[in-house]
């Protein structure tokens, strides 16, 4: 860091460019709220709005500075209420109320990578729908197989040719959360697992399916937080860009 | 039961058969333990010995009590000197130093039905082997198939007919403790899953394999504890026994 | 696997054969849930939807396909609103608002063998019944004694004769989950013990009762999810079907 | 209070008595421990020295300080070593293996009351024994029965007569923790019921047995900590002890 | 027992007469339930209802059965709507909105002994007037002593002639749980402790408190089920109305 | 405390003076609870009453028992209406609907010192203000910086200022509560830390942050209960306090 | 799958290419284990032994098997004398003592792609160290920056350029689990976390990181099992190796 | 910071200045530690060693390197074979066997402020000797009064005039962890309370003192992790020296 204070005193880097490098930027500050405007230059993908846990007049407000500095934002667990607030002042926002995500603006990134978006069961549904359409937004193909869960097998085998293609597999289930072992021991392509909240009594509102997931025979699997389908999804995309960006 | 009271006093039942027929019958006392030696006639098996939290000298005269009244005893968890022990003062035993199986008398019943025994990986073998000793002391036969795990779906496959022609399956498994849902989805044979303490970390001694055996989206297995092979092979083998028995 | 395909390659096996052999079939695609409706060939009952979890509009539709294929369907948890649905849609149904247990279909096979269905107390009626139902359904005699929990032996006692005469027996308890082990050192039948989330405080809606049962100190007892009448009932009456075919 | 400060300013009380009727008195301080020698007066009871977690110099200076103020003292989970150090040094010591219980001096109570100690398996016994010997050193008549586990009702039922005739009883289970839900249905007196942490696998060391006993459906049951045998018996005794006072 | 019955044999004891001897006497069977309406007998205390978990009618049947064979009877957690529906149908019912105990019966035995009530909080009050006002229906004297909690120990020392005077103390605290420990060194009364579910965050429903009072470094202390209010006062009047009995 | 007692007997102390040197003075005894009046002379701040648990007219005779001695009062978590009650019987009160603090009198005692109050994400600003506004109502100074959570450091460096000039620290964070880590090792001042159940799946409500800040590799830091941002504004104020005082 | 039985019998498929698109291969059968010798054909890595759990002659022979068919084979949490055994029989074998790493065979893929490894505190060297072994033994170049925990952020800001320029993060870290967020807010590449069993009381030997590291706040982040570094060095390595290979 | 870089632009700040300004300095890289041997600078106290988890070799290493630069060092869980190492090769070290507590150099800040040090039983003195020997290696007084539990209210009302003459206080206790609460009632000063893993059973190793201290009904008490002495020394003695700067 002293050699980046001393380029800047030797005129070798401007004030501005120094401050970049160090990747810290400013924010927009709304009283409750710092953005993050900065980080999709840093981390390639612009801050996402988590909206449980705040007002509907925080999230929109959080959603307009974020599309004023991208022209384009996401937010997940979004009301439907937002939507209809966002449309109202003229944002331009689709939403889905299965996975209540929502995005505004209309400029969608060239796709460029497969995600494949595995679940095991109907009810998993929602958080594999969040996790497909926030990898659809930071810009990849997605292929959807749903209800593919083990006590089956031959759906799964069913969709064997998303398994083999895509660049990087979200697999979402619930219960016992042996999906991500069986399809990890199939695939050469990493494996973003999700647990989710799905099931009853000694499921524990997903934590069966993390530990499993967690202690997975197979290698080449991650596990997110329960229910995160965003993060999964985030995470898968980024992945498959990365591939075909080389 | 006021009924079998009036059957003693008129003569129609002996004092001897009433109490029979409440099933209750005397026990051996040796002070520190009363065992059961009735539990055969109750219930079709001899009460089965752990000796893990018990001395040397209590094991053993438990074990000389039961083989006293049966010809026959198993203990579970058996220390290797206990095996030295009763030869040493004459009981026929023998003992399997991998699953800790002891077994005096060599009265053996005419084996009636199936059980396959199944394991994920080789670590959980001593858990398998001590379900399939146990099934065979009670009078089963056992296929064992073991290392047959999820993340390699064709080797359980391998074990298909073992799999379809067993009147009940023990599945064993660690770590994600999946095997029982697949196999569950496969067969119509009764489940006996088994989770063992193999894994580390977030498996949390076998915690992990035993919520996900719970949370089994196929239905058809029921779970025992934690490393109880002894509990799965008991189970499963009077199962197997029941159906040839009509 | 390598011989089957062989075999196929001489003609001397079908292609549908080989693929029967390898007991994958094809499913009822209904875009969110892939149907299992070749299950019951596989495992001897038909699949059994889990209500819980999925819309009206879904749970209806898996419903209707089940039903088309096997002429007969079972759901669990389900909503009194879905009964309404498919009497309305000319799907002859039934529903127990007890159990929560719905019967698509009027045909019902020939009970074989006897499944015993206990419980310890008033407010474990509604698992104990749902055990009973799915049993019913799959096809067996049920005998029902309920509310005969340990702290009144001489309930339990009356019940006796279900006891010893029962091919399989379900016992279903809340709280200190300790039936289970009373009935375990009474009879010589499986038993499938249920934990149900009946109590308060320190129960942990099941869990104390779960971790009872799994450490019951009489062998011959298996354990399924909290609330899982559904999962009892079904693995009962597999057991006591078995014998009788025998 | 400001009464009792009136009263001494008055002269009717002096300040000794009033000390006393605060019931706060001096102790024996010995750096490391404040050894709370006034106790007995407080409690009717002398201070109990728990020696884990106490090197032996430590527990052997408390045991002679209370032993100097009130002629004996008890300690619970005391090493085989504490023994010969006390003899070797004079005081009158006696200790008792299994319990790991080592009394000091020879007065004793008189017994008033009695207290039944029943435990249900083998294993079960060191925590009953101490248990029994701390509610004989506090002065009652114990009456033990061991091995009346549930899985076997015969041998409680060979028990009866101690059940009914005490006036305090201490149950003490491992695994499943049932007896005292049984007991508890069966009798009127007190039932203090000890979890241990026999067992393995999902027990957790005593867990369940304690969430089971927690849970019992039989009122007049209240438990205390793992192992805790020494709670037990003191509290037992205390209740047995204050009837017969009357 | 074989004596027993070759005393029915020989005419030396009655039919009826064995059948008490052995304390198992006939249930009245409502179908739902099998109320233990010979309890008082064996236990001295008509069995309870917990009202929690049955629906109104259930409730309400068993409560009219039991006060069919008591002419009184005790329920807790009870509805309000529960008093309106007895009283209309002439049962002469109380009910006391704050603990939610419901009274059937006019009855009320002579009070012997006495029984502390003290609790931490206001918010505690509820579980301590459970507490209360089932050892009164039992038949002691209570004394109640509310919102003493540690962090302002002279409202405890006020309350000090109630602690030294008592049989048997309950002691009801939330959060940290820490009044029984500083109670149990004063007193010498045996201490029932009840953990609440009063808190927030880390108390998590009760179970600090409940692992707090189990770990007491004060002996006497034994613990009920977290906000069981009932079975503290039920075990605490049983105690004290022995000693007084003697 | 022999000596406290022959000094009033010898008249060197009076009673009064005695009483208070034992810290012990009398409280207001509402029947339902014993409001602790004294405690602003022990322990410089007056009790502060927690509205959670209790009711509307338990919470209002409390306040004003204690703003009748104390002239103010604060109350948390307390509900919109009871400030309106306060407002209608005359007693001046201000409510935050954000962190539902109440507090009564207008007597505001000179701040002295600076406690900064950090959060991680918008949705933990309601525990935040809770701890803003109770350190001011104790008396200091308050600097806040709101939602500079660790995915973007440069939000927190901009808060620097604050970070180094405030006697005392609240660093409140949800979800993997990591903020207390970071800034703990960039200042000296002592970081009371506060977990919050901002989060979902395997936040376990506040779980992971407290694990977390408890197991903070910076030294420095010390943590309260989940969401209790009274417990650190009342920490911190007091640190801050004390240190101007000197 | 009926197609590609068709295929076969209409001579356009062979039978083994068949089966080979079906990714169902031989194993290697030793009894105690069924070796997955085709697993490199399907995931692109050859199956890994994880030596924990079993005894040196099952590692040995398994190892020895896997190097048979594919010259190189991985061994984690190998013993030092499995080493030893490895070379005495002539099998070229390296091991390193601090990740217990043991690799077998020479031929070493070229390294395609970066992988970055940090972790937080030198206790966490060991679990680092597998992870940047195995990505090796997989094929991609490893930059390690260790010791680069939150309480000192200029140790992490040193890291930048290794950050910045990794096609994929391992990031280890025991205690609080803070680094992945804050590593994950400054850069674009997918992070895998590690968290460890170092710290200690309510670290739960890992819980707390990973609980931590499941809710980071930053996105982008998939976790492994407590001290998994094998894990997350083999999805790290697919993940960067996949990137270079388009 | 763009400010910052725009005042070394214009020569109005250092390059060297600059960085210090932002606290980010140089660290000794060891290879497998980055010591933060600028620490002192930034928080006032230098890094402090935790031995735990660290080879004798890296200890060293590490405590030489803060040696150096600092002229002392701290290191807590030090074997005693790392005090001889530090001695043989001329480094000036102290240790308490008790402790663990090594320190390294003759130079003691001269001491500002008290701190008091209160546990609860004889076995907490290591946790509670860790806090008061890091605190006077801070540099304040320490008054230490040990086995002052709640069990026997007059001794810690013996140590009554450190209670309230210190700026701040450590409180050490395990089992129910009841002692903060009441001291916590009694004070002013600031509590840091550390929960020890002293107890047997359902303590869980510390879990009981620690949730009991999160819920102290008393305001102004924060924790440290289980056994963590020096956390509490280190911030309580930071409390201390802070108020007497002023």
């Amino acid at each position: 860091m002293l050699r980046i204070f001393q380029a800047v005193q030797q005129g070798r880097l401007s004030p501005r460019a120094a401050a970049r490098q160090l990747d810290w930027m400013p924010f927009a500050d709304l009283g409750f709220a710092r953005v993050d405007v900065d980080r999709g230059r840093r981390t390639m993908v612009p801050e996402v709005v988590l909206c449980q846990g705040k007002t509907l007049d925080q999230a929109e407000a959080i959603i307009r500075s974020l599309f004023r500095h991208n022209r384009r934002a996401l937010a997940t667990r979004a009301p439907e209420a937002l939507h209809a607030r966002l449309l109202a002042t003229g944002v331009p926002a689709s939403y889905d109320p299965v996975s209540r995500i929502l995005t505004a603006g209309t400029f969608r990134p060239a796709p460029r990578g497969t995600v494949g978006v595995l679940c095991a069961g109907t009810g998993d549904i929602p958080v594999a729908e969040e996790a497909a359409r926030t990898a659809e937004f930071i810009g990849v193909k997605v292929r959807r197989r749903y209800d593919v869960g083990v006590a089956g097998l031959h759906r799964l085998l069913a969709a064997r040719r998303v398994l083999t293609s895509s660049d990087a597999l979200v697999v979402v289930a619930g219960m016992e959360g042996a999906l991500p072992s069986v399809v990890g021991g199939m695939v050469a392509a990493p494996i973003i697992a999700v647990p989710t909240s799905v099931g009853y009594g000694a499921s524990y509102r997903g934590l069966a399916a993390l530990l499993a997931m967690m202690n997975s025979c197979a290698p080449g699997v991650a596990v997110v937080n329960i229910d995160n389908g965003f993060g999964a999804g985030y995470l898968a995309a980024r992945i498959a860009r990365r591939r075909r960006r080389a």
